[in-house]
């Protein structure tokens, strides 16, 4: 029996990776490159790429894009960072240059896909996935199915007389609590002239510090990053806490890169959470950290290719 | 073919109603009780009464109960107003007492079910039914299927830093948004002295103020009672713009006492859930009173006993 393979497409934001996939959910080949100005040049390019070798065994193409996606007739509603994709019908475009059929999802969807595929979500029957990373994205799996819900938690208002957010809401949680946050806010803070080691990096050129730059002087023990992290750690337990209120999972499963932070921005979110959610639904829930790592991204748009029929439709 | 008849029960909090239900969803029978201190012994006198004369026709007795219950297992785990259930397994209790089947809900998850079986919801697959009263519940319905999930919508914080709430959260929906608040900001204001018709009522005796008295002086004009109910209103709309940005129903089906208000109260939420919510998404749901009214709850205490099984598990 031939193999069978995908070609799985994450489309995040600044970056989008592809890869090569199996049906075991093994990544066979990766490559990644920027999403650039044209989106749908770049997505050609890398399924291209992916696609030429291996065209015989290609049994789907998958892809998880950031926005509201209207999956059942493959269309890009809206996406946060790839504007140009605004009522694209990605599906019908990617399936006239390759011979394959396509899924799309929305990426957050897709991840928790992913998740009850091949990663922590094996275990759990009613979970909740949440990307975090420059924007706040969620994916919902109850009774083991996708919900098929849009699932945007990172634009759930926590502070209704806050801050504007692009989305059109006010105050949302991404705001508080996302990588661009700890990144504004700890550039706030220097420009401020608070006091940090963050100050002399890039020579000065604070708007190329990274929320990585951030993590690893919080662990050199640099008070403004550690105050940056925990702060945005405990607006995201807020958003958990919410989360665990509304959807009662069995677990939280939290992926993205700043889940490499765990002890300095992950913590105080569990703690937050702890304080604020129904204590008879925090007892049953387990907050905890995706085993995909940085490959969960593809594995959920895999999982679109191998695990149809995707939704509980 | 002898008629099927369920005994409804709706313990919201203040209030018990019970019913006698047909397989068609029409009451037959209903009675009204304070809950009071004993809300076990309500529960049996109520239940008592209506199964002594039609024992023979009852296919079983379905409780719509206020607060977070486990109930596969039929535990009330908390209930904000009727704390001595805390713990209790009132499917046991009812059961032992009387000689049919016994099922527990969550009363919004009750109501929403109802929607479904006879209701609103009827014609819609994915929808959320808001509770309106004391405070402020949820019941969420994907697929025409009840998700077994809390839905405590009314304890999801729109103000992170705002006022403490009972359930341990802070800022929650239902602070902001419930018959409570509305009473308790036009008390405020009263006590301030603010110039109103209302402080006429109950001979200047505030604290019997009810949230109809608030409407109905609303609706003669009183501006302090307008106010009071269009900010609630707003800060309805706000956790609507939430609902709708996690759960992108094609509904959300208001019920409760408030849903009287509409055009003072709802009519600014609708508002307020346009502004704010993914406007790909605001396109798509309809935001409208339940047509069950008064009889929504216990209408979904008897979906509850006709409709199982009654989830996706």
């Amino acid at each position: 029996m031939t193999e069978k393979y995908c070609i799985a497409v994450d489309m995040g934001g600044t970056n989008t990776r592809a890869a090569l996939i199996n049906s075991y959910g093994e990544v066979l080949t990766k490559i990644k490159e920027h999403t650039g100005t044209d989106p749908l040049a770049t997505l050609n390019k890398l399924i291209g790429n992916l696609y030429s070798d291996n065209a015989a065994k290609v049994y789907g193409i998958g892809l998880a894009v950031a926005g509201i996606i209207d999956s059942d007739n493959g269309i890009v509603l809206w996406s946060p960072h790839i504007q140009k994709l605004k009522d694209v019908n990605l599906k019908t475009e990617i399936e006239k240059s390759f011979k394959t059929s396509v899924v799309i999802e929305n990426d957050a969807n897709a991840a928790a896909y992913g998740e009850k595929w091949a990663g922590t979500g094996k275990d759990y029957k009613n979970f909740v996935v949440l990307t975090l990373g420059t924007g706040i994205g969620g994916g919902i799996i109850i009774d083991n199915k996708l919900l098929p819900v849009a699932a945007e938690v990172g634009h759930m208002s926590i502070n209704s007389g806050g801050a504007q957010c692009a989305c059109g809401n006010i105050g949302c949680l991404e705001l508080y609590a996302s990588a661009r946050a700890i990144i504004g806010n700890a550039v706030s803070a220097l420009e401020k002239g608070d006091n940090s080691i963050l100050k002399d990096f890039y020579n000065g050129n604070f708007y190329k510090i990274t929320a990585e730059d951030i993590y690893k002087t919080a662990l050199d023990g640099d008070m403004l990053a550690r105050a940056v992290l925990r702060e945005a750690g405990k607006n995201l337990g807020i958003g958990i806490a919410n989360i665990i209120n509304i959807l009662s999972p069995d677990a939280v499963i939290l992926t993205g890169g700043l889940v490499g932070a765990w002890n300095i921005y992950v913590e105080p979110a569990i703690q937050e959470a702890s304080k604020r959610a129904f204590n008879e639904l925090y007892a049953r829930v387990k907050i905890i950290p995706s085993s995909l790592g940085d490959d969960a991204g593809v594995i959920g748009a895999a999982a679109l290719i191998f695990k149809t029929p995707k939704t509980v439709k």
